[in-house]
């Protein structure tokens, strides 16, 4: 089966945006905060939505499962304080669930977290829990720069997160390191911000000694790692310079890459650079670039095309799209085991 | 000819180094303040801090020539104020003059400016026109964020930096688009800092009609572009989405990638990508990555090795190594002509 590990829940039904969009306005004025109850999606519109959308095209590029989490754009942890972080994480998060009960062969979810600039990380763990242990997520997506493109948090590699990385590794699940919409002016948000983030995370992995604290702790860098494997050499090199092992064993048992990288060249550089034990196949569809190539006529996330162009034998194949997801989200193996899959 | 358009004087004598030391221990008391005229480096010092180290390697590589412009890690426009960074601007600009009298037919100087953060840029102008003018500059390095990783200024579309571009324009001058040392502890400086400035100037112009203002103005982005040429089916889709032309008719006149990347795949994946009259060759040394690759026995950043092996024909390498410098640089072109080269 093909396992897509970055999908985000993009086309939720417009009643989710006039929801949060009367959460934001009614900030610093209580009487005016909508409740939770106050939004309501019926399955029909959620089943439309996914049908319509997501679903059409995996059966279209022959997709089988995505891991499933709220629209990362939308996360948007910079606005208001943790009681509004935690409602829409909340809400956002039922909804992925829903679409996984909805659609139980097809989508499985991530959570997000209520993430707040300068919070306690610790106040991320009920939502945490409730996602793994009543929704069956099986990863969640972990913002390394909740203040939204001014990096005022402290690196992955400080205590702040370890209340997260404990969880974590009870659970034995990854964090996919993703940032949401960037509200600095200099930072686009897919087209800078999003890849700053992945090289920057992957950079802040580097530099420390995290995994020495968290032997079994995994990360996913998204966008194909950011610059990372681009700039392999130089990553070795910095690594060598700062006296730390070589990457394989600093950092490739800890760090895996997703594929969604829009190009053949890309994908080639990937997977000709990066083991393929640390590949996991993904497309962020429908995402942040959902034209069509006119180079090829196929769309530029139709990620499944590069790889199956890609030089790599049918082993390794297996590896991108299934192998590595089983064995970086064991609960996500273990739900497909329970479902037969 | 083999030109490097990306050096930068990074063994300065320690004497540099004691006396930053002791402007920046004076920032907030006048009277400790050293003069500029209490730095000397003789000449025999300069000469010997190159040919130990640039010019040594230059000639164990085969390269002829570097645009050699202070280090980019000292610029550190975040400290102190205007009058500060002027004073060390002057300084560093002089030295790197001075090294290209001492060796004229290897070193040919670009300038740092004087930038501080939320200063009006037109007070850099006066350092510009003497490094041009009186040094024989042929470029100059611009920081996008004088702030050192914290991101204040605003993007390189925005009219704060036109002063700097009329004046480029007019001096037919490119800009190398380099940031300095990180003070954001999420950042490391040559890890990420670096890498990430290079993409968000690029999607900064992708994003932006700069380039109709001044159709002649040039951007240099160093460090192989950041991530934007592994991901430039992203940016490319991005760009289709933003309704711009496409990249080469939108950016490709006027922005230009440097060869600092540093092992053979990166480089396979830019010389694939990229139109070669866009890729100008540059090593970067003695810079972040001085060790040897223990993969190949060569030192990381002899990014001639990897030009050499790179599939491309030899009009191509020609105008990587020379051509495009000598275009994309006329002062260079111009110097070099003056000199018989």
């Amino acid at each position: 089966m093909i396992i897509d590990i970055h999908g985000h829940f993009t086309t939720a039904p417009k009643a989710l945006e006039a929801w949060r969009d009367r959460q934001v306005a009614a900030i610093g004025n209580p009487s005016a905060m909508p409740a939770a109850s106050e939004l309501r999606i019926g399955d029909d519109e959620l089943r439309e939505s996914i049908e319509r959308n997501q679903l059409r095209l995996m059966k279209e590029r022959g997709l089988d499962l995505t891991v499933f989490s709220p629209r990362a754009s939308f996360m948007a942890h910079h606005i208001g304080d943790f009681q509004v972080s935690s409602t829409w994480a909340a809400i956002c998060n039922e909804l992925c669930y829903r679409v996984s009960e909805l659609f139980p062969r097809h989508f499985i979810p991530a959570a997000m977290l209520p993430q707040s600039p300068g919070v306690d990380t610790a106040s991320c763990i009920p939502e945490l829990v409730k996602c793994v242990e009543q929704y069956g997520n099986v990863a969640i997506n972990l913002n390394p720069d909740p203040s939204g493109g001014h990096w005022t948090s402290p690196p992955l590699s400080d205590r702040y997160w370890y209340p997260i990385y404990e969880k974590m590794v009870e659970y034995d699940i990854p964090a996919m390191i993703h940032v949401s919409t960037s509200c600095n002016a200099c930072f686009h948000t897919t087209g800078s911000h999003y890849l700053n983030a992945d090289t920057t995370a992957f950079m802040q992995c580097l530099t420390s000694d995290l995994f020495r604290d968290f032997p079994t702790l995994r990360f996913v860098i998204p966008h194909g790692g950011g610059a990372a494997p681009y700039h392999w050499g130089r990553f070795r090199g910095l690594a060598q310079a700062l006296e730390k092992p070589p990457l394989q064993e600093h950092l490739l048992n800890n760090v895996f890459f997703d594929t969604c990288v829009y190009h053949q060249p890309g994908i080639d550089l990937l997977t000709r650079v990066i083991p393929v034990d640390n590949i996991l196949f993904a497309s962020e569809m429908i995402g942040a670039v959902r034209g069509i190539d006119p180079e090829t006529g196929h769309f530029f996330d139709d990620t499944k095309r590069y790889i199956e162009a890609a030089n790599i034998d049918e082993q390794d194949r297996y590896k991108i799209y299934e192998g590595n997801a089983r064995r970086v989200y064991p609960r996500l193996h273990a739900a497909l085991n329970t479902k037969g899959l």
